[in-house]
């Protein structure tokens, strides 16, 4: 950065703690390089967006062949402009663009926005081209949007440093939901919708190549804006976990709330994972553990997007899951509770209190049910509906009420009237389905902070989706970068006998007190009392029982002996080599788990817990989350699977010590976060004792395996 | 009915075979009584539709107060018609009902529509003046709707039978889709949104508290209708099961297309249920597969329902699973592609012809991928779409294709007119999703039989939706009535050796060689060479292991006598009566299976297939099918299982004969259906042998009860 040269950069905070990003949503001079005087043109957008939007700083249009643009007065070249400028546009084709880009940072622009294409997305010599801009960027000081990006848009203060055909189609009011999209096209469709919805814009960015600043520097400048509330993120990849995690929980900490859609979700996971927690830690399912665990609402689509946006905005959020239900039509009410029953929420009774309160409004039949039926009372009395409302939105034995209303435009003023009526605290309270609504009604609706949906699922799906954040408390922050994956080891895969040995080391979880024979000479003779289990151990076979290579409950001395020359015949006849048999006392539990611990070179470490046994291939019942976690967390997790009741009691069984169980696997998910030369482990089964078993109530590990790095 | 009176009844075909429905829609004079001037009140309405949309029969009006109606000659009674008439409107208070459905089957109406409420929703006194209204309309062959019902309409004849308020709105168009709805809200929403879909309609039908003409009757009507190509139908409830299955199956063979909304899906299931059958195959779960049996799809919302029935309208259905995706943007490719692969579809690569034909449209490096991303080139040449389409949606490695456009309203136009210049049998395989349509392009899109959804998810939904049925080849005329339940029977729980000796008497499935010994000194002595298993036999008792009620894998005479009289007292202890101990071989399977057989009223007999053993308590993994089934549909529903590689050598075990095993369970349904006695068997688990089992592949009930009538 040339100190000489006019700056402004007084306005930005620090790089390091937070990316300076005020100054080009805030610019207050910004040039546009490659400017048109034709407002269709890509650089000629910019500008007329600008002047339509009344943005009251400095536009500069810099051309070398024009004096005037769009009636502003048009400069040469960057270096000759008036004053100082914040933000500088580049669109011009891609050969121009490092050049311009160190003008730009030679005359101590904060920020630039560079539309141009023809960089990474266009093979190696682009991508060479981007690493120049990068270090330009850097060097410079300047933040750098793109390039091959929409830009961003400011409708707070008129910066529009994007040429979306999206601003084409009226004014974005000034409001409180931010969007930052790694796709231009999703950003510009998000805009539109946000827009058709009404809804007010705080800030909107479109980081295309990410040559500097990425979604994660941008989900850290919104995390701690003050003028954005809910935030909306499309996501292809991410490059700073660490960053985005600690950005996202930044959010959180500031009362922001988070959608997100994660795009590839059906890309193929790992291919012929050695372990399971290969094979169920597939990219896909580790974006989506590591997106909700850290507060992220993930949506399949932008029109779910929006609809759950709304509901944020509104702060319509529901306290818990007991909804009351109301309904001009009786079906209409019936299919709302199934909705909600499907997606978790109770439909309860309401209180005599509710019930008879209600009867000043509707007849003694209609009242005191959840669904409530209006019934007719609703088209002779529309006035009443205010009073129903504030009385079941008030209640204390519902946390959140579903309006129902078809049609019934006669009477679509006076309803209109009741609910733009309420009290703020019971119109939080009060979601709206109005099929077939009138636009005037609906648009009232909203204005007055209600949101209205056009048919029951949406409705329910959405007030499920902003409900789900509240059940996942799991956080924490990203374990040090020094303990993780360096990307160039070599890995090798520990056979059974030595994966628990480095499991003993690690501590947690218990194995059982085994010895390796090498032959049936090697066996002492003290193994008599049985039964015992005898297992080939190769490094090279991972499936064991599918090769007939495990035998089970074996009595005495010499049956053990013949098992351990049957097994190294199979090692023989497979052409693997092998360490050796390994003789264990025969050990079982309540219940069996699958305990899996890897790293993720973007996310960083993590545990994968399942039911075990070969259920996990059959029917994968396994959740995913990072480290670190509390042994609260872990209980929580282990509660959230589907066999849940294993382990309290199934059918007559013994249930199992949680709090134990969690304290083991807590205890060895800290020591692999910390233990770098393990890439990861693979319990299966974990072996639950019984909550009173005379043995303690340490799980025992029956079988394992582990990959270590070798450089 | 009076012969006497004149009589137009010669329209409709003979009421057994068919509904007589088609008189009252096709009706050339309709008699309103409860006329009003008031084309905004319950008895004005219906006039002033009909005069609105041109009814060009005789429309008269009744009302003993008034000369003119809304223009037309009034009439002070329906006695007092100058001709027949084939449709009667009440509109009159419950109290006048009875009075007037007496004159219309005296002057030989064909059918009426009753407005009236005040039946059988309010109570005993309605219900009675309800069966008094069924008997009249029995005695007069008059084809009663209603009470309490919207009526009818049809847009092809101007026939408007009723107050919706959702005609109010403009014209509907003539059409092929029809409305069966037990609601009436729900009836108006549907024709609302269907109207603003531009979507014509057929036949629409509300039909109230069902005297006389239920939701099957009308189902029947649909099925025969030459008009309607698809039938929407609303359920809250299904009285007449085997006339409505019959129906369903007539419209599927007549190429008509069911699309169903259920209300009531949450309903509480049958509580304390003895069998996993019945805890399994409560009402909504019954209902579900019932309906989708038998061809019906079955949606959650109107919304879903409407663009469901646009893509059967506009005969889009997939062919196969095989997905092309064709993008102006790539992340909405990617978008699309995730929920193709969540909702089974594939998305194969494109062949190389397919690629190098391509390539004439599109650059090289973006043809023959899938999802194809049409890049910037399709702005420069918008009518290239057309030819990128035709390639590939008639590629044959493609069964359907999804375009992808957003906004895009400067070329709005040309995309239009490329996409509606394509032949119908390129159109018939081309969904397209526009975000941010500009109206005039969907609606052109609409008139050309393109079905354009908003956003993704609902496109892939209602593609998967209507490629369901061809999944469900499940099919068979309901077992004679004779066989079926009466209501009134007793029932009586057997003990396992009496359902085991049921199950001998049915045949099909094997049981083991069991004795029931009633002491210690009971035993035979040659029974020495174990293993055995000895169970208590209490019909008292349901859950015998957790009573501790089971012993397993002994071996000896000893042994035996210690467990029956171990049994025995555990029986003494808890204070039930018991039958004996029954002492079989210890038999196993490479898989168990639970299989249920069951009535019900409605619907008649069907089986309950699923994974046996505990799994069914903790993780149910079963399906439900209606009796008769085919050997081939009980090895279909067998695959269909999550459960299913556990038949197919899982894990290097060896597979399961399925043919044999749904020989064995087919017989036995068969068996079931024909023996009114039995109410309902359960086997859990059905032991299968491996195929190539020496003892032979008939599958063994290891465990089983039953429920028998006593009447």
């Amino acid at each position: 950065m040339n100190h000489d040269a006019p700056t402004s950069k007084s306005i930005g905070s620090d790089r390091k703690t937070a990316p300076a990003l005020a100054p080009l949503f805030e610019a207050r001079s910004v040039a546009v390089v490659g400017a048109s005087d034709n407002p269709a043109r890509i650089g000629g957008r910019p500008i007329a967006y600008m002047k339509a939007m009344g943005f009251t700083g400095a536009l500069y249009p810099v051309n070398p062949k024009r004096t005037e643009v769009q009636g502003l007065r048009a400069y040469p070249d960057l270096a000759d402009l008036p004053g100082p400028v914040d933000l500088v546009v580049i669109a011009t084709p891609a050969d121009a663009v490092e050049a311009t880009l160190q003008t730009a940072a030679r005359i101590g622009a904060c920020g630039a926005v560079i539309f141009s294409s023809g960089f990474s997305e266009s093979g190696s010599d682009g991508a060479e081209r981007q690493l120049r801009l990068q270090a330009i960027a850097k060097e410079g000081g300047v933040a750098l949007i793109g390039p091959n990006c929409l830009g961003l848009f400011d409708p707070h203060t008129g910066v529009a440093a994007s040429f979306t055909t999206a601003l084409e189609g009226g004014a974005v009011a000034p409001g409180a939901l931010a969007c930052i999209s790694q796709s231009g096209a999703m950003a510009a469709y998000w805009l539109d919708m946000v827009r058709s919805a009404g809804i007010g814009v705080s800030r909107w960015i479109s980081t295309g190549n990410e040559a500097d600043v990425d979604v994660a520097a941008a989900l850290e400048f919104m995390a701690h804006d003050e003028r954005t509330r809910v935030i909306c993120l499309y996501i292809e990849d991410i490059k700073d976990g660490a960053r985005f995690r600690a950005a996202a929980i930044a959010a959180r900490e500031a009362g922001k709330a988070l959608i997100a859609i994660k795009a590839g979700r059906s890309e193929a996971g790992a291919k012929a994972a050695a372990s399971h927690t290969g094979a169920l830690a597939g990219k896909p399912e580790v974006y989506d553990a590591f997106l909700r665990q850290f507060g992220v609402i993930v949506v399949r689509s932008l029109t779910e997007m929006v609809q759950v946006a709304e509901i944020l905005l509104n702060r319509q959020v529901p306290t818990g899951d007991r909804l009351g239900i109301m309904s001009v039509s009786g079906g209409a009410g019936v299919m709302l509770a199934d909705e909600a029953a499907t997606a978790g929420f109770s439909v309860p009774p309401l209180s005599p209190d509710t019930g008879t309160a209600l009867t000043s409004v509707l007849p003694e039949f209609a009242a005191a049910q959840n669904p409530i039926d209006l019934t007719g009372s609703i088209v002779q009395r529309p006035e009443g509906l205010g009073t129903a409302l504030r009385i079941v939105a008030g209640a204390p034995e519902i946390d959140a009420l579903v309006l129902f209303i078809g049609l019934m435009h006669s009477i679509a003023e006076p309803l209109a009237d009741a609910m733009t009526a309420l009290p703020s605290e019971i119109a939080r309270r009060v979601i709206v389905v109005w099929m077939g609504a009138p636009a005037q009604a609906e648009q009232r609706l909203a204005a007055a902070g209600l949101t209205v949906f056009n048919d029951i699922p949406e409705a329910i799906a959405a007030l499920a989706a902003v409900r789900a954040p509240l059940r996942s408390p799991l956080r924490g922050r990203m374990p040090d970068r020094e303990s993780e994956a360096t990307p160039l080891a070599q890995f090798q895969t520990l056979s059974e006998h030595a994966a628990k040995a480095l499991l003993s080391r690690l501590g947690g979880v218990s194995v059982p007190a085994g010895r390796l024979a090498r032959s049936a000479a090697d066996l002492a003779p003290e193994l008599n009392n049985g039964p015992w289990a005898a297992k080939l151990q190769s490094s090279q076979m991972t499936h064991k029982t599918e090769h007939g290579a495990v035998r089970l409950g074996i009595r005495d001395h010499a049956s053990l002996a013949q098992a351990v020359d049957d097994l190294l015949a199979i090692a023989t006849r497979l052409e693997v080599s092998a360490d050796g048999v390994l003789i264990e006392p025969m050990q079982s539990g309540v219940a069996e788990l699958l305990v899996g611990l890897r790293r993720d070179p973007q996310f960083g470490p993590f545990l994968v817990l399942g039911r075990g046994g070969t259920a996990v291939e059959l029917e994968p019942d396994t959740r995913l989350a990072f480290l670190p976690l509390s042994d609260e967390e872990i209980v929580a997790i282990l509660q959230s699977l589907r066999c849940a009741p294993l382990f309290s009691g199934f059918r007559g069984r013994p249930p199992v010590d949680l709090t134990a169980t969690a304290a083991a696997i807590g205890s060895l998910a800290r020591a692999f976060a910390t233990a770098p030369e393990v890439e990861e482990i693979e319990i299966n089964p974990l072996a639950l004792p019984a909550a009173n078993a005379e043995a303690g109530t340490v799980p025992v590990a029956l079988d394992a395996l582990a990959v270590v790095r070798t450089s």
